[in-house]
């Protein structure tokens, strides 16, 4: 490594010596976001966005295979609409911002940003639905919603964030349920196989649940630092909101009836979890599936002759194989800058092309993941690479599984759950009687929570840990952003 | 025609019988959009929305072939920002929403909701932009916004609508005002090749150009009803708003420089143009580009054996060649009222298949935009039908323009602008002195505008016609939407 090298990377903190730190300044050197004058509002740059609308590419596919179509409700919602749903009310209101004038008017009724969208979608929905000819209602919308949070945090905690949401109803709770968990599906392959990180699934504690929701589902993943996150959830509203709002339609025997809701979202923080799933001390570490650029050519000596006419060629061949190349050649900086700087911006292949690689029909081909390099022969190089994204995509998956299974571990008492936690947290796995009250000491003795009850049960013993009553349930439980 | 159908066409009020019923005729009966309880604030049907989906794909890919990235800056913009820009302020201030309240706590500065972005922008720039090097900016954002207006009309002003706003940075006025009139094309582009509506194309008076720009053009389009609509502007901002918010680099030279700016826009408002420019009395006429379904399949006495399998087959055969197909099979309608509510959906080609048909390995295929019908073989109806609805694409845009053209006239005197925008509105191309007492006087007298100063002049004459001083320009004048 030369000394320019180390200097580049010596501006990221190491995640041993300050997670928090090495976080935020992954993203601020690869130029991912910003923050803006407004607090919790922050701009997402190209890099950054590129990587939202490679991930709204996916599921919006996916949304559209099962059946869904887009639309788009209001950004303001009357206040007595928010208020028509108890629970709801009680969990968003406290959060949500207000406009009072339009104009120089003062406005009759204040209005507030979405924080979601239920309750302005259930006022057209009880406009609408008429017959049960018309379910099920399969409708998404793509927008940016307001919450006023305390904390904030890039990427994890925005007082606006780029979400989706989903908005259906149905004809029975039994439909309701299996579409709550089919796109609760559709998340956990977006999370596993777009961005190779590894899920929980699973249902959240009555405490955790969505506030107006009847079960909430979650796709929960384990970050570097043994923190969980909150991928994406999706929620079975059986008739709260429908009945709330007095959505009704005529059944196939000329009876009038509620139908049943789901609703279901991912967001930008998803960018947060690949970060910390992923990254390294030299940056991101982005999985080929979701990479803005998935190669990078670094021409070596690029002012000698026939080097660019070869990079150029190399870029045309891998493109059509449906790759996405950038050539970088910029006279500005040296190779080893330009080695350094795709590093930390997650390009998962970098090739090197040079005399004297262009002499022997070769080029250097690293990855990112591992930092290996190796030489290739230029005759079927679309084939490497192309072989080569799928491996990384594989392998980062796996390693990422394999650290999230080293850091999961089973408790049999609140003390070793607590020790855990302060000592090497990750994601404890235990048995639960259901009440909470033995909820509320985990949170209060250690600030963790129960991220779900995953359905993959497993049994680890007849009683709860804390209270010793009969259990119910085996639940993960981790700190969490 | 049967009866059922008839009826069913009535719904809809004639175009020549009141041209403002026979728009939201249209729009309420094709289920495109719906009122929300917020005045202004409307809900986009999948319909509606799809259309906009499509216009955001082909701009979006001519925005990234010229070189454009995406970004996402904040909803919300301090009051402090907006005032930044003089003239910007007084265009937009007395039109916003403001936000004074997050949770239950008063902010300290109000927020307004973004009406365009231009102030948040600049405010960021000014802390990117170090030197020439990272110049140009080629920034775009996919958004919504907000405008407190006070009369508002489905598609055509919207207190909240869907857009997308380029915002762009460059080194000399040459470049920006090159940015601004290349993405003037794209508009025109597609508003000719896409949408199919023909548009002039030209710089807007001083009078009417954005606030705080240095010179706005614009693309006009002619409505069925002889007004224009503003369809989309492209904006050179020069250095008006980098002065204000001191954004500065360093170029090539060494110095500190202000950058040149342009900002450009287009919004939901074109699916107004497109209902107005192309739609009749049965309803839409959607150009088969933007068509969300390009060719619906209705089969004809379904129940007997072979009827669906063979429609099933031949939307497989369409969806081969890339075509957007609906088979609808539905049991609850009948093929007559199933006709109707494709006409009326604007859907430009049905094809009806039935045992005869089958028999005869023959389809019957119906046109959207002249309503002819014709038998083809269905040997190569891939073929045809792709072929047909590229004639159709051209088809409609040659009767839209056949239509302006018949309703563009010169003038040569008030009185007879007048009198042509009461009797036969539509473009009235005239010479003008550029004095705004003239324009203000145009305006007065017949509520017509000065649509733009076409970048085709015309020799109209040597004076100006309302105030006999030497004539500079030759001149669009139409009352307009």
């Amino acid at each position: 490594m030369s000394k320019e090298n180390k200097d580049f990377v010596k501006e990221i903190t190491k995640m041993e010596d300050d997670f928090a730190q090495w976080y935020t300044d992954v993203i601020r050197k690869t130029d991912l976001i910003d923050y803006s004058p407004v607090k919790g509002f922050l701009v997402l740059k190209p890099y950054g966005y590129a990587l939202w609308e490679n991930i709204q590419k996916f599921l919006d596919g996916r949304f559209k295979d099962t059946g869904h179509e887009n639309v788009y409700f209001p950004l303001l919602i009357p206040e007595s609409l928010l208020n028509k749903e108890k629970e709801h009310v009680e969990g968003f209101a406290p959060e949500v911002a207000w406009v009072t004038h339009g104009g120089n008017e003062e406005l009759a009724e204040r209005l507030c940003i979405r924080p979601t969208s239920e309750t302005i979608i259930c006022e057209m929905y009880s406009k609408w639905l008429k017959s049960y000819r018309e379910l099920p209602y399969l409708y998404n919308q793509w927008a940016s919603v307001v919450r006023w949070e305390k904390e904030t945090r890039p990427f994890l905690r925005h007082r606006e964030f780029l979400w989706q949401e989903g908005h259906t109803l149905h004809e029975t709770y039994e439909e309701a349920q299996n579409e709550t968990l089919q796109m609760l599906g559709i998340y956990r392959e977006l999370s596993e196989e777009f961005l190779a990180i590894p899920v929980i699934t699973g249902k959240k504690s009555e405490k955790e649940k969505f506030a107006g929701a009847e079960s909430t589902y979650t796709i929960e993943a384990l970050m570097h630092d043994g923190k969980a996150l909150q991928s994406g959830t999706s929620h079975n509203l059986s008739q709260h909101f429908t009945k709330a709002f007095d959505i009704t339609y005529l059944d196939r025997n000329g009876k009038l009836q509620h139908p049943y809701h789901t609703s279901w979202g991912v967001s930008t923080r998803l960018i947060g979890a690949v970060i910390m799933a992923h990254g390294d001390n030299r940056g991101l570490i982005l999985p080929p599936r979701l990479a803005p650029i998935q190669v990078v050519i670094v021409p070596i000596m690029q002012k000698k002759a026939g080097v660019l006419e070869k990079a150029n060629e190399l870029k045309n061949i891998l493109e059509a194989k449906g790759i996405r190349v950038k050539l970088d050649d910029s006279k500005n900086y040296s190779p080893g800058w330009k080695f350094n700087e795709y590093e930390m911006k997650g390009v998962p292949v970098r090739v090197e092309i040079g005399p004297r690689d262009i002499q022997n029909n070769v080029v250097m081909v690293a990855r990112r993941d591992t930092l290996e390099k190796e030489t290739y022969s230029l005759d079927n190089i679309d084939e490497i690479v192309s072989g080569l994204l799928d491996t990384i995509q594989v392998d980062m998956f796996n390693k990422a599984k394999e650290e999230r299974e080293k850091k999961t571990f089973t408790v049999n008492s609140l003390e070793e759950l607590k020790e855990k936690m302060e000592t090497s947290p990750g994601f404890a796995k235990m048995m639960w009687c259901g009440d909470k009250e033995c909820e509320d000491k985990i949170k209060e003795e250690m600030s963790a929570t129960i991220r779900c009850i995953p359905f993959e049960q497993e049994d680890l013993g007849d009683t709860c840990p804390i209270c010793g009553k009969k259990a119910k349930h085996m639940i993960y439980v981790a700190k969490a952003y």
